[in-house]
């Protein structure tokens, strides 16, 4: 197949539909991938989605409703003929099923359970024990397991019986008498070595695990840090009880990075695409911050008429406003993003506050300094005042200083409270520093200016 | 091992290396994980470091090195004896040897050569012509390929023969007679399948590929949609050239994000971790910005001084100025977080611009009338006067309004015309909005105030 684009697959696909080429629509789809098959059922209305699910064979539309949201998913499943929903069933994962079956009305997932195989039923309610954000929420249970006193030659034999059902396959976990995980042995091992030999001898014993009832951002760093490709997760008798696949992880990767970026923009996360995204959930996610914001920022307001008599004497004061409540803002926003990043990726911890703090008021000191100078004489060029220019840089100083360690700090006091660090975003920081650059501002200009 | 933390692992080899029990300590670590060995390499100085390294099986020696930054690896194979430095070298992945060489200086990278395995010297210098960032770039050769028109048998001969040497011998790359890859096979089917058939019959012939010339991020970004754990990359004959595995790739996506978020908050990006980067870096990283955003916001300083009768004669509208420009930033900062993550995630391209025009005047129209209302009486509650609760308010929804689209067509402009959209940072659409707002809000001050 040459052509891999979205626009060429659903031609071909629409066209074999208005002939009515079912047959030759079957070995098409059939060539395609899950993500695909899921691309291309996005471009079409219900019944064609139903026709083509049907004609799509069942692992390949099992994969591909996985990238549909889960009201797609049920949609789909509902509306299906039951053969066909049955058979998608069967084929899809029971990961996959939980996932489903915990984010639609329970009403509706009693419709589903009723089409899944019965020997799926108790593996599937029991990942449903799970919280959605752990790593017990994300494992899959299609792995395979042999006992540590077999010989390579039975693992192998264990292999060719249930290996064609399992996805996971290229790692062999090995367990004890009670199922605790003791070992692990690849495919490429198993076929290396002397089918006599004993597996407990050849299988690797340091194996790096997971709690299931860890979050999966902890998962996600694991795998990242070891370069694993699976990661074993395990109960909390060091039971085996599922497997995590790169995967996935990374589907975990990109969700935790895009809620990370949409608090950082100070916006609370979208669940969905944005233009997937309706009018009232762009509004309801944007609009409550900005009224919180709103309501800390006008404090500003109440600052600057306190020093109402200030500003009427000499207005020129109020030229830099803007410019000092910005570049605080900026030199805040700057640190916070790098700590923010930092902790999350697990470079800097709570231990490290000191040295952080330290850090920044060396590095802030040094901005301030330069960014003084360009301050000074560019506010005696306005004003033509050397003492407001002398106002503006001592406050660009101490705001720098100030802005730059607020901005590294709450995020470390944010994960000391168990509260997410990228709350701190550029408009919580801004908003903070704007309130102490206004309030440096004018004691400096009040002292310099020897005003009253 | 029970505890696996960087703590008791120090403190186990530091007693060792203190009772000088060298044959215990070599026991140790090689229990370790390459990970592991790594980040204890960075809690000891050169000797202690030379003297771990020597004494760390080979293989797991070169994959720990590749955790550590490239001076760092240079530093210790040139301080090591020649013997154990070599061995390292004939371990470590030929792409990880390409990627140091192509980071020091040229002389240092002579002295590592002259150390590698002189039938690895080709190899390397071939993958050393792919730009760092490609997928070239990040491919490894380490994959096992077989030919079309072998049996079952025959790969499984092949594979005995060399699959020990490879650390990815989970798929097998089947390719024909001038080596265009034309499919590929798991280790699980090798095993699954009568040793009699032919490769070509069994093997999956729909294989994603990437050019070794596209972006790294376009190889992350096939690798997160299709689900692959491995993805092969081909030249523009389709020859197989390397493969990028998903612990790889997700290096890329962590690398990829970093930059991302270090930019929307207004830094450059930061090449090391936060506590590595020296005071020098950090403040070189961020005052360009800091000094670029200054000069473009001196603009809010000359639209002030502009209006300054206006302000002399009305000193109550300075109240409100740190406010509208605020809220104006806020919202321009959710919606460009939002489209610029959007834009990373392929969920929007730049076809999409007018129906993200369009759907953010009609949020931020929304939210200007809510924030209007707000506006409206708390202005006039601190000024007293009901007209400038009305200026306020109109300031406010046209802000709104303006500073959501600007922030969100920002980006699609910048992916137009080749600039990383997330240069259009939180402090740039900031500036940006600011000098909007002024200029709105004076302008609507004078006509309701009927001021000359």
């Amino acid at each position: 197949m040459e052509q891999r684009n979205i626009d060429f697959f659903r031609g071909t696909v629409e066209d074999m539909l208005e002939a009515r080429n079912y047959e030759a629509l079957r070995d098409y789809l059939s060539e395609l991938h899950p993500y695909e098959i899921a691309s291309l059922l996005e471009e079409f209305e219900e019944p064609e989605q139903i026709t083509i699910l049907s004609l799509t064979p069942p692992e390949t539309a099992a994969e591909a409703l996985e990238h549909l949201d889960y009201d797609d998913q049920y949609r789909l499943l509902d509306h299906s003929d039951k053969a066909v929903a049955k058979a998608i069933l069967a084929a899809m994962g029971r990961d996959a099923i939980a996932d489903l079956l915990m984010a639609i009305h329970p009403n509706k997932a009693q419709q589903i359970m009723a089409m899944v195989p019965e020997e799926d039923l108790e593996s599937i309610k029991y990942l449903m024990t799970y919280p959605e954000d752990s790593a017990g929420g994300i494992m899959s249970l299609d792995y395979i397991q042999a006992r540590e006193y077999w010989t390579i030659e039975q693992v192998i034999r264990h292999f060719r019986k249930v290996g064609q059902k399992q996805s996971i396959a290229n790692y062999i976990y090995i367990v004890d008498a009670i199922g605790k995980l003791v070992g692990v042995l690849s495919l490429k091992e198993l076929l290396l070595n002397d089918p006599k030999s004993l597996v407990s001898d050849v299988m690797h014993k340091n194996i790096i695990t997971v709690l299931a009832t860890a979050d999966q951002e902890e998962a996600a760093r694991i795998m990242s840090q070891y370069d694993l490709m699976i990661l074993p997760v395990v109960n909390d008798q060091g039971r085996l009880v599922g497997v995590i696949t790169a995967d996935d992880i990374m589907d975990v990767i990109e969700e935790e990075d895009t809620e990370d970026i949409h608090r950082l923009g100070g916006s609370q996360p979208l669940e969905l695409p944005y233009l997937e995204s309706s009018l009232m959930t762009l509004f309801s996610k944007r609009i409550g911050w900005l009224v919180f914001l709103f309501v800390v920022q006008a404090v500003t307001s109440n600052i600057l008429k306190y020093y109402e008599n200030v500003l009427s004497s000499v207005v020129t004061l109020a030229f830099f406003i803007p410019l000092l409540a910005d570049v605080g803002g900026n030199s805040g926003t700057q640190a916070s993003s790098l700590i923010i990043r930092a902790l999350a990726l697990g470079e800097v911890t709570v231990k490290d506050i000191a040295v952080i703090l330290f850090k920044e008021l060396r590095v802030s000191g040094l901005i301030g300094i330069v960014m003084g100078f360009i301050g000074y004489f560019f506010a005696w060029a306005i004003s033509g005042s050397a003492t407001i220019g002398m106002i503006v840089a001592c406050t660009l100083i101490v705001v720098l200083i100030m802005s730059s360690t607020i901005g590294a700090i709450l995020p470390i006091l944010g994960r000391m409270c168990r509260v997410d660090p990228a709350v701190f975003s550029a408009p919580f920081i801004t908003t903070v520093v704007d309130i102490t650059a206004l309030t440096v501002y004018f004691n400096i200009a009040i002292r310099l200016l020897n005003i009253d």
